[in-house]
């Protein structure tokens, strides 16, 4: 897994820039960009050129670094910083991750006094995040390989797995949370297929998830949102696992717009449906996620036009598919009832759904 | 309603051809084709230049009367119009109304003897079975109209529904189904508010549903398929409201996939949900829905490639959304279980949901 190129990374030779994948062109492109100010880190975040709530809370992170760089030239360094802490904070409502980040690398920041220091602090911060991340990824993915091996176990035949937007290596540092499972049990010689929702509007699943499980060799089908309930009413989905932006102490989560309803349609069926996440994405603060965590309300661009790649030019572009006059919306985000959840895969191992499970998983981290 | 495009049509002075709507390049392009053959029919069938469940039905019934008209030049007349007759039935599995308009006219057809004579009936019941359609659906507008009238008098602000791919008068000849309750709720002044279903893959809601509703000022918003459960989930949704293709004596209702996910929303959140179809729709044949309706399999380039309009070289194009050696699967319907019906909206009325309903819908046809 080391060879492929990483979605975030600093080079500690060139520390004036941090190199992100600008995600918006995958699969037909990777492209690289080297971020040199903290207000191009804010971009990258708001118009997702970076998604994934682990990787919104690394780049932000970076975000600070950049900062603290550039308020070397400011007449008020702690003002300057101050200011893009809130700019960096108001990028994107949903994922509890960037408040995370933002805090653990604010926090760091305020240990030391010197300008200079401020500057280590934040990119110390920003790697050992980036460092955690990828080791509680790894974590969870073992949590979900015992769930996989005992379903072939069961089975005897490759265990179906259906996954809902982007929780992979691209919205993380490395492995993924929901598709860390899957690069593990392939890694185990366990055989899995991968049924991967295309994920309207901005079709993270066909982009991304799909061009990820091809670089790794796992066998994998794209489907269009609607055919989930299909697939779980004929049997032919073994296991739903998904990530998650924001967790409520409830148990109630927020994932990409049209996780609700293939938790309904699993719930329906008996499909087991679990959700993994690193415990930066529970929000300690917020008691009924259903009621309390903001859905942000995107673009109705993002509707209405269509991102791919057109053969003819060779090149990426963008069609339109409603009536030009026909207005859309856009909520990017839906949250899951606690009920629905058949356990939550994390970095302390598998925990069941529901408020019993989130409680227990905060008497494991307090 | 008279004056817009009817999605077939025969001219009675230029009764060598039957001219109809292409829908595939809807709302981009209202592209009318004049058709004088069985074979082009069929294509047209197949290939879903026309779709939705009246009008595949009357598509083939005019597609047998050009068939009978070709016959004239062939040395076996009989078995040409049987051959024609089996290759129209073999166009598309799911929707019942396509064996039910060719047996309606085949039947027409065997009353008489002479060719010239079974050209007349043939057409003669494609022009009855269009007229009752356009009846049938605009009584299923009453049955709805009721309604939308009574929700609207119990809250007093617009009423929301929510419906799912194209049910509407470009799926039928006049009215559609699921949307006559909707025009007939805007002519009698009831305020409404549709959220359209873009429909994955083929984007029916968003291509012909929005295309309708704009033509008649209804007031309507394009939403992913992913976005109607997290509408349903916030009080956004008075009442669904969808078409299908074939209904069991069950009550099972297939539709077009995703229809099974809207229904598990709504009876998650207490939303009512209605299936409006003419009888013509109802399988007696079929006893159980999610075990006997055969589902239809398209193709996975319909998943894969989005089509819409190209500002910059003003044309409908295709693009690739999914890795290029990613695969896709595309069942094009869903059965969702009669326990998850309200009602059905029918040219007799409204009947309750669950095979009691159909039961009853039965007793009153036979």
């Amino acid at each position: 897994m080391q060879v492929r190129i990483a979605p975030i990374q600093m080079n500690p030779l060139q520390p004036d820039a941090v190199e992100i994948v600008d995600q918006r062109w995958l699969p037909h492109r990777v492209e690289v960009v080297r971020i040199t100010r903290w207000e191009d880190a804010a971009t990258a975040i708001r118009d997702m050129w970076v998604r994934g709530a682990p990787l919104i809370g690394v780049t932000a992170a970076w975000g600070l670094y950049l900062a603290a760089r550039q308020a070397q030239a400011a007449p008020d360094p702690d003002g300057y910083l101050d200011h893009a802490r809130h700019a960096l904070l108001a990028t994107r409502p949903t994922a509890v991750n960037l408040a995370w980040a933002i805090g653990q690398s604010w926090e760091a920041m305020a240990q030391v006094s010197a300008l200079s220091a401020k500057i280590q602090a934040a990119a110390d911060t920003a790697a050992r995040l980036a460092r955690e991340d990828a080791a509680a990824c790894y974590a969870i993915g073992g949590a979900g390989l015992a769930l996989i091996q005992a379903c072939y176990a069961r089975t005897g035949r490759p265990v179906q797995i259906l996954t809902h937007c982007n929780a992979g290596r691209m919205a993380c540092i490395e492995w993924g949370t929901a598709t860390a499972p899957m690069y593990r049990a392939h890694l185990a010689g366990i055989p899995i297929h991968v049924w991967v929702d295309e994920t309207r509007p901005r079709n993270q699943g066909a982009h991304i998830t799909a061009w990820e499980l091809a670089e790794a060799g796992i066998p994998h089908t794209v489907i269009p949102d609607n055919a989930g309930g299909h697939l779980m009413q004929h049997g032919q989905v073994d296991l739903c696992l998904v990530g998650t932006d924001r967790v409520a102490r409830n148990g109630d989560v927020a994932n990409k717009i049209g996780t609700y309803l293939k938790a309904l349609a699993a719930a329906d069926n008996g499909v087991p449906f679990y959700v993994a996440f690193p415990v930066s994405t529970l929000d300690t603060a917020c008691e009924d996620g259903l009621r309390d965590i903001p859905i942000e309300e995107r673009s109705p661009a993002e509707v209405s036009w269509v991102q791919g790649w057109d053969r003819e030019t060779q090149s990426v572009r963008q069609v339109l598919i409603t009536p030009p006059d026909s207005p859309a919306a856009n909520p990017a985000f839906d949250v899951t009832p606690a009920r629905m959840v058949t356990g939550y895969l994390t970095e302390y191992g598998l925990f069941e759904g529901g408020k019993t499970g989130i409680t227990a998983l905060m008497s494991r981290i307090s």
